[in-house]
This record gives C-alpha cells, sequence and structure tokens, in this order.
C-alpha cells in the first residue's frame, strides 16, 4: 500500500488497552503521518511509545483538544464519563466513536453531545476482552466483524468516514441497531461468560481440588473463559442489565426443563440435544 | 516388556465401541497369548477382527461362556441388562467388571449376581464418550485415571487382579464409593454436558444463523461438547437422576443469584469471578 492522506489526520485514542494499543498500532501502519494521541495512565504510555503505537501521550482528556477522531476505548462506563468531559476538554469539531462491549447506554450518552461531535456507536469483535497493550497488534481487526450501531440522530458522513475508517483497518463493518446490538451480545457473550463463570464455581465447590485433578478435557475446555477479570463484566452488566437477565433467565428456564425431564423414567433429551448439535454444527461451519 | 502369563487368561468384552476396541487392543498388546472375546454386532465386529483388537467375535453373549473376565463396556442400561443374563450364559466363574460412567446403578445390580461372579465396578477416565470402534487405540488408557468402586460386598483378590490388571494396562486405579463416584461425575463430567447443551440451544434460538456467524472463539470453545449425541446421556440421566439433578440445581441457584445481582445498580460479580478463576486455576494447574 502507498501511503493516502489519512481519513484523519489526527486519531486521539482515550484508554489505550488491547484494543485502543493495536488500533494505535494498525493507524500508524496505514497512515504513518497520521498523529495517533494516547491517552491512559502513565505505565501504559511509556509502553505505547516503545512501541510506536502512539505519537503523543498523556493523562489528560485535554490532549485530544485538536483530534479529528476521538475514540473511546476504556471500559464502557468510563467511555460514558468521557463522553461528559468532552465539549469541555475539545474546542473544535469531532468524530467520535467507541470500542465498547455494550451500546444501547453509550448511544444515549452520546446524544446528550453539542452538535459539532458527531458520534458513531462502533464494537469491533477482535479476540476477547482479556490483555493489555502488551498484547497489542496492528493486524487485530483484519477479516473481522466490526460492528457499528448508528440510529436516526447519526450524521451520515461521520458513519460513512468510520465505514471507510474500518474498511482501510481491514475490518468489515456490519450495522445494527443499539438495542438489536445489546440483545445478541447478550446471548453471544456475555451469557456464556456468567455461565462459564457459574459453572466453575459450581463445580470446583461441589468436588474439590483433589477430586477436580481427574476433570477431563470437556471441563477445561468448557470453562476456558472462567478466568476472565470481574472488572470488564460489572460494566458490561451495569450497561446491559435487561438483555443479560433476560439471556440468564431464558438459560434458567431450559436447565429447569431439563431437570424436570432427568428425574423421569422415560427421560427424553432427543430434542433438546439435537437443537444444540445442529446450532454448533451451524456455529462451528462459519 | 516380555510377555508374562495374562493375568486373565480370556477377556470377554461386551460392547465392543471406543473404550471396549480400545481395551481389545490394549490387552493383545500387553498379553497377546490372552483370548480376547468380543461381543457385539456384525460390522462392529468385523472391524474389530480387521484391527486385530479380538480373537473370538459374535452376537451372542453365551460366547462368553468360559472367560475368566468379563468387561461391560456398553452403555450402561445396556451393561445392566447384560449383569441378568450373565447367569445364564456364562457356566463357571468369572471376575466381572464395567466401565460405565455411572456406578451406583450397575453396583447394585450386580450384587444379584450369583456368588460364583465377583464383581468390581469400573469407570476410565479417558477420552470422550463419543467415537467408536474406528476411534479405538491401544494407549487410551496409559497414564489415565481409572475409577473403581468397591463396597463391602466387594471380593478382595478380585479387586487386586483388576487393579493389576489395569496398572498393566498404564491406567491409574483411584478407589471411592460407587456414590461418591456418582455425585463426582454429575459435576466434573454430566452438569457441564447438559449446561453446554442448554446454552447452544437457547444462544442459537435467540440469535439465529445470521448471527451466529458473529461469535467469537470463546463461544466456540465453551461449547465444544454440544455436538454430543443425546443417546448415552439418557442412560447417564436415567442412572443418576438424583446427583445429576441436583447438580443442576445448583448451577440454577447460582444463575439466579447472578440474575438478581445484574439487576442492581452496584452489582457485584467480584466474589462469584475470583472463585471462578481460582477453580480454574487449580483445574489447569492439574
Amino acid at each position: 500500500l502507498t501511503e493516502q492522506t489519512p481519513l484523519f489526520p489526527s486519531v486521539a485514542i482515550i484508554g489505550f488497552g488491547f484494543i485502543g494499543g493495536s488500533l494505535g498500532l494498525a493507524v500508524k501502519q496505514r497512515w504513518p503521518s497520521a498523529v495517533v494521541i494516547a491517552i491512559d495512565q502513565k505505565p501504559v504510555l511509556e509502553r505505547a511509545l516503545r512501541m510506536r503505537a502512539a505519537d503523543l501521550v498523556g493523562e489528560q482528556l485535554e490532549l485530544a483538544a485538536d483530534a479529528s477522531l476521538v475514540v473511546l476505548a476504556a471500559p464502557v462506563l468510563a467511555n460514558i464519563e468521557v463522553l461528559r468531559r468532552l465539549p469541555e476538554a475539545m474546542s473544535g469539531n469531532a468524530v467520535v466513536t467507541d470500542v465498547g462491549s455494550t451500546k444501547a447506554a453509550t448511544v444515549a450518552a452520546a446524544a446528550e453531545l453539542p452538535e459539532r461531535f458527531q458520534f458513531v456507536g462502533g464494537h469491533p469483535l477482535a479476540g476477547g476482552a482479556v490483555g493489555g497493550i502488551g498484547e497489542a497488534r496492528a493486524e487485530l481487526f483484519e477479516g473481522r466483524p466490526w460492528l457499528l450501531t448508528p440510529d436516526g440522530s447519526t450524521d451520515a458522513l461521520a458513519l460513512s468516514s468510520i465505514t471507510a475508517f474500518i474498511e482501510a483497518l481491514g475490518g468489515a463493518p456490519v450495522n445494527m441497531a443499539p438495542d438489536a446490538h445489546d440483545r445478541m451480545v447478550a446471548y453471544l457473550s456475555h451469557l456464556p461468560q456468567l455461565v462459564v463463570t457459574a459453572l466453575m464455581h459450581v463445580v470446583g465447590e461441589a468436588v474439590g481440588a483433589d477430586r477436580l485433578a481427574l476433570a477431563g478435557a470437556g471441563l477445561r475446555d468448557t470453562t476456558r473463559l472462567a478466568s476472565s477479570p470481574a472488572g470488564i463484566w460489572r460494566d458490561i452488566a451495569a450497561t446491559n442489565p435487561g438483555q443479560v437477565s433476560q439471556a440468564i433467565a431464558a438459560l434458567i428456564d431450559v436447565l429447569g426443563r431439563l431437570r424436570t425431564q432427568v428425574a423421569r423414567p422415560d427421560a427424553d433429551f432427543d430434542e433438546l440435544f439435537a437443537s444444540a448439535r445442529r446450532w454448533k454444527e451451524t456455529l462451528d461451519g462459519n
């Protein structure tokens, strides 16, 4: 690729962890002349400079004052707090997006921004919620879906700019409504995480450490997500409580019916297992 | 290894699938002069002969008449049916064991055997419940735990013979009471299987095929067990309903509390996530 004029000459990334840092690397790789501004805490920023993932670094939001694109890449509740402070910190116009795992609450908070800001909600599906700047890599977004959640008030030019920006980084933009997004991730991501966490806790407490040693590969694979940190999930639940709650309720309902079946002498699991198997084939076929 | 006199000169294996077939191969490898008798349906038996996993094959239980060791390696309910028919089919003495995933029901059925049979319940923890004779291999049991469930009525000589037999095949015998075994596997094996099946069904139905394509590696890993066949789980549930039901109830209870937490503005997942993480470290450290 020969260098082209950057779509956004200066990109401020607030929260420079795994996703934010990877985005910094990706922007610098795609448009070496673009200025990447990283806003985070000192140890992270030192690492960002060493990795050449950012050109300007600092702890204060005011460093983003002249950015043409602002990317909120902290946990969701912190992103919402940044949205509140943005009008004071920035003097000019800017396109603003985020990379959070839930969208409705962030989109609602962004609706309060003055008109000089054009917000487009985003959620790159690229790697897990774990990992810091140390694991960031420029190729993270290549070939991966990047969900965008425009609504009736979204600026069309901002949406097309962000879409082009994502495509230039190798990502595949997919548009959906904020509520539809949050319902989808409640099932695809939040429910599996919470269920695996609950399962690992229940199994460990029931059998104890000695007998846990007798577990097979099945339990190990099933519980891979069980070492996720709680912090990020607190934010996710806080900003998507209705959908997550409904998803948990749907699973409890099926488990309750399974429990009833188990107690019957003519227990019939065929339909449930057949359904699970079909969906698993669909999932793995993708 | 130089060949030694076989611990059991003739071993009848009833149900010649993945476990039964692997056992046949392992016995022939360890003691070439031992006679392995395979009892199953014709297509399986033809394959058993081609693989040299058995010396004598047939569909009738009577072929086991003179065996010194009988291994029940069919699904659990079929094993229990074989136990009922064994006294008529066999004329002499024999040590009898099984390789089923639940133990209390089989041990109880074995208590009805005449005194010339010495039963020791067994459960090799070697590979999943899936896979037929085609995937059988002699090394399956090497370095893997092989649970034995003697109780007050177990013949001491039969127990020491089976223990030596397992050790000769490279397995690691571990004794536990039948009820303790069934409680343990309800948590280590049956609950994860049922939960993953329920989860895959709920997620698939909620999001549909198109959006399932947006799922990440987390959901794929979590649901690896979701393609298990229903048949074997019907037997497991039928012979371990109390423990499986309690395990499901324990998980429903934790999920219910999670759901309550999600709805609170000060939702606190720290304790649950910390517990899951500790148990996951214990599990993976093994």
